[in-house]
């Protein structure tokens, strides 16, 4: 059964589409209380929300808490409102983290702080993080909040520690797997460690679900930091090479400084150390990246996570969504945008 | 006893130094304790951190926790805790602000953002909000986490509302005092009330010392943005003129708008819509308050705030602190820096 389902699921595209239709109504529950809860008599805040809401996104995070939860058999009324918080701690990541990167773009559309201000996106990602403590404390459970602030904490040391590393080319990739693991993957592990921690499933769930979630995490990020040096995703209306121009050292450009001959070397010196970069800078990356073959590495490097991230939800108990979060595994890795 | 006592706080020129002389050893504990949650292995985070705290301030906010614990005879451990927490989010906040209102000075020193960027600027922010609700959830009170989880919400809407009134001469008083109510007395509130609250004194306790903090920082704000146009505190060493630049429509213009003939109202429309103002256009600014007295007139706005603190004050018990607590409000509005 389980294997019939897990076919069925890698014929049909993109898991996390997959897991929203399963998770229906709990989602559509959780949309409901973002929208409440994003609302506030001051009009520019659901203004600014419903903007970023409306951009879409796929919604990974608030998916692997419900998932989690539903697999563990826990209270999903109490599972909406940790999703809806950890879907507000994401959005006040995304609007404070365009203003540091000064970004012109989000999912395709013009970034909140290019249309409303960096001051209005500062300020409504407070207000959102806000928020996201608010609905926590609804919930009640101190263990989750214990989870929770500290991904927050260390969420924001990840973007210092970015911060830190951008434009310096003795960056290894220990230093980078340190900042991934901290803003990006720290709050994929707390959401998927909530469910059983609500359901009250015993530690060695807890520690599974949340192993899952840091090595889903890691390869998300590493996957996506491949993405963002391939030419082909422009054809998909992606913008590309925003790493390369900020001089993010990222899985891609710290293996192709491991292989570069000297001009390389000067290539990436010159490109990477704040200087502004022009599109035949990319287009050189590119090609340096094509000829030493970095994407297929940088991808080995995330499935080499992914595994440890199948291999950690095979504790979890057998449930018709188990499937589907291993398939986001490796749809995190093989997707090409 | 208490009278003698008022007496000699009020010879004693700032209550808040004597109310730090008074709780010395509590404030030691809050400032170990600051010191050691803004640590991080991202040096980044406590360089920034030290920067801003070796700027000083007078720590009036976790003073106000630490009192109204102690005058309720709360456990003063508990409070250590959470007036750090309630000093972190200030912290965040000022972070925040600088970086919105694009400050290049802070107590007299250059403005962190300034000095390490807005990008850091806006991530310690964020961490330092973050430590708050560990130190929250650490203490583990559910009714602490909603106060200041409320909080620190409404100081984001507060701040969203001031964007939207700047540069907008038809904001009213009530406008105004709904921004100031958010922005800077929803902390002074928490403060307050989280003393009673861990001291578990009811809810008539809890209720007296929110109100309160709640007038406390309407007085305090009131007065703050009177001396932003006293030119006699340039002497001090104090930047002057900063809301005035900045086109916030505070008390003092508020007032003068209502007095102001056509000379002047054309004055203040070209002055605060948004453009770019002269040393000049500030000491006709000042001049116009002068001749219509609106000094005299925004202090006494204070006091009536002022009075409802004290009144509030009058339902907490004798304790040694409570006349130091009432000087404070008298000082808050009669200070002159």
């Amino acid at each position: 059964m389980a294997m019939t389902q897990a076919k069925t699921v890698s014929q049909d595209g993109n898991p996390a589409t997959r897991l929203n239709a399963m998770l229906d109504e709990d989602m559509r529950a959780v949309n409901a209380l973002i929208i409440e809860k994003m609302d506030s008599h001051v009009k520019l805040i659901p203004q600014l929300a419903a903007y970023l809401i409306a951009a879409g996104g796929k919604r990974i995070r608030p998916l692997l808490t419900l998932a989690s939860t539903a697999i563990y058999g826990g209270e999903m009324a109490r599972a909406h409102r940790l999703a809806a918080s950890v879907e507000f701690i994401h959005t006040a990541t995304l609007l404070h983290d365009d203003v540091v990167d000064e970004s012109a773009e989000r999912r395709g559309q013009d970034s909140a702080n290019l249309v409303f201000g960096n001051q209005a996106s500062v300020l409504v990602g407070d207000f959102l993080f806000s928020r996201a403590f608010q609905l926590m404390t609804e919930d009640g459970s101190l263990d989750v909040l214990r989870i929770l602030s500290g991904a927050s904490a260390i969420i924001a040391e990840g973007e210092v520690m970015q911060l830190t590393t951008a434009n310096n080319l003795s960056t290894t990739m220990d230093d980078y797997i340190a900042v991934i693991k901290a803003k990006t993957a720290a709050l994929f592990t707390a959401a998927c460690e909530v469910g059983p921690v609500i359901a009250v499933a015993g530690p060695d769930a807890a520690k599974a679900m949340a192993e899952y979630g840091l090595y889903l995490g890691i390869a998300f990020q590493i996957a996506d930091d491949a993405l963002d040096y391939m030419a082909e995703r422009e054809t998909l209306g992606k913008t590309v090479g925003d790493d390369f121009r900020e001089g993010k050292m990222t899985a891609p450009v710290l293996l192709a400084l491991q292989k570069a001959d000297d001009d390389e070397r000067a290539f990436w010196q010159r490109t990477l150390s704040g200087r502004e970069t022009s599109d035949k800078d990319l287009k050189q990356a590119q090609a340096i990246l094509q000829r030493h073959d970095i994407y297929a590495q940088t991808l080995d490097m995330a499935r080499g996570y992914g595994e440890k991230a199948i291999e950690a939800l095979a504790e979890a108990p057998d449930h018709t969504l188990r499937p589907v979060l291993e398939e986001l595994v490796r749809y995190s890795i093989e997707r090409s945008s």
